[in-house]
């Protein structure tokens, strides 16, 4: 018996380009080109090629890159300026002329073929990982696809309902993002008035919140996170003057969260929490409701933003942006997003993959997926 | 007759320290040696000069400044170097020992005596402006003065109630601030609880919101500004979808500003309104709650943020940040704020002294302050 097991093989990690009208193939063969990830991955497109290619020659500005269909098993290494693109077994979908900035039935229903073969390839073994590209809503919906995005397409596939799965709006470090290793977001409420919101918010809520953060923060950081459950009110109520959800529904919550080992402050203000932790002070935030959540993340850097799902029985990042109709094929599009969702992936598949990156503790204890 | 009147004197603005336990002295004596606004105003300190002298001899790393008293009706220009202080003519209330970055009856009867001083020589017409340093609400609470802060406080002096009287939150242009003149936000509600301020939203309430924003900021700029209205819904509503009163409260309020001669747009959601605001999109934004204004203030830079009061009879900016105890003496007080409000306060109060800043049109027709 030898001493030490061959290592594994790296992970392979399947792109999407989502809606092809997009700016999606865009900032794929731009990640692409310009990622480190192929040191520690391999990496394919999942794409109808002949539609990709015809696609990527219409827009200016792009890296050349040879386009290579392989197999699913197809063992070699990506490589910068070779775009390894598996195609979908069960064909592209519908397939009509894809005109840069509008939204067809044909972009729709080639978005949605790419995703769900590239799910069914990660839940047969064959793929560690899904890394998406943005969806257009209108260009499903004229496919015949009744989900609104990728997160109800995944869910449904997996044979999940839509309110099992949630995301995190991860946003790596950076300059905005100044000491931490970055900052994630779960909201406890999300697509629903801000009235029904208030009222719908619960203990458990809040905890289930905070729980999923914790695990997905750890496996991305390799380290017990230190997370912040956000205030509902302003100056995180005032000791009850200005509301008690902080007292009633909060404040439980977060011992709940402590008495299950987990580093949680809160509740906290909201509007100096935010601050806060964009100077590294927390390394994820409980957010009660959409826009508290989303106004910060937007101001401190949207574009580089990454979608990472819960609940789903498989590893799938996405970039945060839409398909940017309107700088589609203009030289614009930028990659920072799709490049940071790559770098999630691999280490939510890999995390002895490489070394950790400066700022974090590298740990084989990395926690299990929520 | 001479064909020109001669050039009137400028205008006299009078700063108070706020609590002398906080860092309002250190950041009036920075400012005063720092601010270029001795060539367009003249400066005085409302305070104890005795008191002022002693604080400031336990604060290390501020220049060195003469204490002069002078009286109210001293007509001599201000100097870098020369601090012109104006005693309180009823006194400097209790006097006690200030220790620093302690919230104590005499520190807040020394702020109150203050600054209710420089509001009755501004009402007696014998100067023009106040800009006021931060109070401590305890020390306030225990001078035996019921007030919460500056705002009530001259309020009440001025014979009106609380509820005559607002804010707006000015960020001037800097780096975090990009292409426009800065960003103002006036509140349609504040101090009360999520639940009660979504209830409580009205079109009158955010029509008047809007009238006080865009007069304010007309008076700043010296030009009509472009104001928007913040949706109260994630995604603006999304059609109807997550809440009605974008449709149903705030689309009818922006019609009555549009109807009234004012640039103004909206419902737009929140969280993309602000990022566009921050690059110079909009001069001022309408937020219907305290954390959706709040949470990007202080993240696009509070410290540097100025308070101006809306409603009084008379002009009062005032630093946005508060006495911060912590750091009281430590030489880490940073006057951004005091200076921006010095310089709001001259802008107001003589909108012909001087060139507009740059990215600003001068106008003869600044607008009457709300």
């Amino acid at each position: 018996m030898p001493e030490h097991a061959p290592p594994a093989p790296p992970p392979i990690l399947l792109l999407t380009c989502g809606d092809p009208a997009g700016i999606g193939p865009e900032v794929v063969a731009l990640a692409w080109h310009a990622t480190a990830a192929h040191g520690r991955a391999r990496l394919r497109v999942v794409a109808d090629a002949a539609l990709l290619a015809e696609v990527l020659a219409t827009r200016p500005g792009l890296p050349r890159l040879v386009i290579d269909r392989v197999s699913g098993d197809d063992p070699r290494r990506s490589q910068p300026d070779r775009l390894l693109v598996i195609e979908p077994a069960a064909g592209s979908g519908q397939r009509g002329p894809i005109e840069a900035g509008v939204a067809t039935a044909g972009g729709g229903a080639a978005a949605a073929a790419a995703v769900l073969a590239a799910a069914d390839l990660v839940r047969g073994g064959a793929a560690d990982a899904i890394v998406t590209g943005p969806l257009h809503k209108a260009a499903l919906h004229a496919a015949g696809i009744d989900a609104p995005g990728h997160t109800e397409l995944l869910a449904r596939r997996c044979g999940l309902d839509d309110s099992d799965v949630s995301m995190m709006l991860w946003l790596p470090r950076n300059d905005g993002v100044g000491e931490g290793a970055g900052l994630g977001v779960v909201h406890v409420t999300l697509h629903e008035s801000l009235a029904q919101a208030v009222a719908r918010l619960s203990t458990t809520g809040i905890e289930q919140a905070g729980l999923r953060l914790a695990a997905l923060l750890g496996a991305l950081l390799r380290r017990p996170p230190r997370i912040a459950v956000a205030a509902l009110n302003p100056h995180g109520g005032e000791a009850g003057l200005f509301g008690d959800a902080e007292q009633r529904l909060i404040a439980p919550a977060v011992a709940r969260l402590v008495a299950a080992g987990i580093d949680a402050t809160g509740p906290l203000p909201a509007d100096t929490l935010f601050l806060r932790a964009s100077r590294g002070g927390f390394d994820g935030v409980v957010a009660q409701y959409h826009d508290q959540g989303h106004i910060p993340i937007k101001l401190l850097g949207m574009h580089r933003a990454v979608n990472i799902t819960l609940g789903l029985p498989l590893v799938r990042t996405s970039v945060a942006h839409g398909t940017a109709f309107d700088i589609v094929g203009t030289g614009a599009a930028d990659p920072a997003s799709m490049l940071a969702a790559i770098d999630a992936a691999i280490r939510l598949v890999a995390p002895r993959v490489g070394p950790p990156s400066p700022g974090e503790t590298a740990s084989e204890n990395a926690p299990a997926l929520p």
